[in-house]
């Protein structure tokens, strides 16, 4: 298989965690529902593949999100206890409750840094938003459970524009506040190019949230989310969101254009020299065996390049 | 039109210049032949969009290439002395010849910094073409043309595996000793990644060979075309190859993986308060023209981005 020679440089973090999001983020928009023991088979293969932290479903309401729907039977198929974490996304109270009942070690909550797509996604304003949270970010630690926060829309919003930092700023602030352990900074639009994003990163630090705690979680719908990356890792991230085989993404993009995929960030990272504990042929198996699952290509590049067969 | 929030860095460059390659290195590989209006118009509208340098044919045997079998009568229908720059590629002696009957005010030569590529490409070894380009350059410059020397497979082979950075300075060296004014470095393969170039720009730059006489051309095999541009920019780079609307690219990749797409490059180099000179919408429209013209879609995917309905 051909690799990427590997050319460090010492002023970029020397491993990075993958939030691995292709199981709920990838899978939550698919039109036709994925068989319960094929979601819980691309889980462990992508486990297999040496993905440390797999967010595997939401709890959110079925009626919403029917292919989720099977939320508990999934967690109850995987071993939330071992070499993975596996965190699950919870959008209020009730789903909280679903997710302590089936045993969720680690929540993620999913937030708006703009008022437009708070009530958009959410019905709600932004105060209404933390009001809303509030109790699930509270309840969930009392449980001894740790909170991931997602920030969406932390670059442009579609109604709005372009976002001001100090806004993000203060929609992550209020999180942290809360108790969230992580925050995950979205560029929902893939509108982010890579000068915003180092202004961005500047802008929490400067407000004393440690750099630490940020995950960012790029679309690569104007082919912009790695280039951000870059620019994320030489402001001190460690953490970032990515889609097995680029599975999903945005719904009002098209397919090929939505979540960066884990593939794509790992050949990078790997020619930087940057550990990822992933091994990037097992993981490329996994994407195709899932895209062959869903009857379609995955749009990832390094799936593709990988997966050809050899030009010679 | 959605653009991108500019957030400048004052560390990186204030402007580029992007080396168009569409009209040649998008459209050689075509299979059918696509009319000799239809290239003189997408060049005209290219040029219309801001783009400063355009190569616009190639002046190699119709027998290898049938489909710039018109290169003669391409550029007579082309404003040669007009407010862009139009180079053509010129494989030897004997296309020179065709190249300044026809009037070329400035060529470009392609060669390889592998023994393997070399052969493949040009069937010859690597004394062998400098051999053969020695000539070119010479009479060109005493025609008072200016010389761009394209060097190929400047991070991987598909033969050789990862190719020393020593290997590729001596071998880019020959060519601006032999003369060449420009110096593009070739990803041919799409390996490099963003450590990687870094430390072939600082090779060159040690070796007194003048950074800004140097020229980046990616290939988005692997996704990694943008943060590579990125990494070079820090190193101080200021001229990009990209063809619009990502036509072309590596014959032994897929289509949609190939040259980088000049509006992605433009959106990233925008976002980051870098000058191109170039109306992106513009640009997007004459891609979309040209996608048309070729029967199937752009792969770029600002192309796609910009000219999908939207979502709202």
């Amino acid at each position: 298989m051909t690799l990427p020679m590997v050319v460090a440089d010492d002023t970029l973090p020397s491993a990075v965690t993958i939030y691995e999001v292709g199981p709920r983020d990838g899978l939550q928009n698919e039109a036709s529902i994925v068989p319960l023991e094929v979601k819980a088979e691309f889980v462990r293969r992508l486990v297999a593949a040496g993905l440390q932290v797999v967010e595997v479903t939401s709890f959110v309401h079925p009626r919403w999100v029917p292919q989720l729907a099977d939320a508990s039977e999934l967690i109850e198929r995987l071993d939330l206890r071992g070499v993975a974490d596996m965190p699950v996304l919870v959008p209020n109270e009730r789903g909280l409750d679903r997710a302590l009942a089936a045993g969720a070690r680690h929540i993620a909550i999913f937030a708006s840094a703009t008022e437009s797509f708070a009530r958009a996604n959410l019905n709600r304003g932004l105060d209404e938003q933390y009001a809303m949270f509030e109790p699930v970010v509270a309840r969930a630690r009392d449980a001894g459970v740790r909170v991931r926060a997602y920030l969406s829309m932390c670059f442009g919003d579609p109604e709005e524009g372009a976002v001001p930092l100090d806004q993000v700023v203060v929609a992550g602030g209020r999180l942290v506040d809360m108790g969230a352990t992580q925050l995950s900074l979205g560029d929902t639009i893939g509108v982010a190019t890579a000068g915003h994003v180092a202004a961005l990163i500047d802008a929490f630090a400067a407000a004393r949230i440690d750099v630490s705690s940020l995950a960012m979680h790029f679309h690569d719908t104007y082919g912009q989310a790695l280039a951000n990356v870059l620019a994320s890792l030489r402001s001190g991230i460690t953490t970032f969101d990515a889609s097995a085989g680029g599975l999903g993404g945005c719904p009002y993009a098209k397919s090929a254009t939505g979540n960066l995929a884990t593939e794509d960030l790992v050949w990078m990272l790997r020619g930087l020299g940057i550990d990822t504990g992933v091994d990037l042929g097992e993981l490329v198996r996994a994407s195709v065996w899932m895209a062959d699952q869903l009857g379609r290509p995955s749009p990832s590049r390094v799936v593709n390049a990988l997966a050809a067969p050899s030009p010679r």
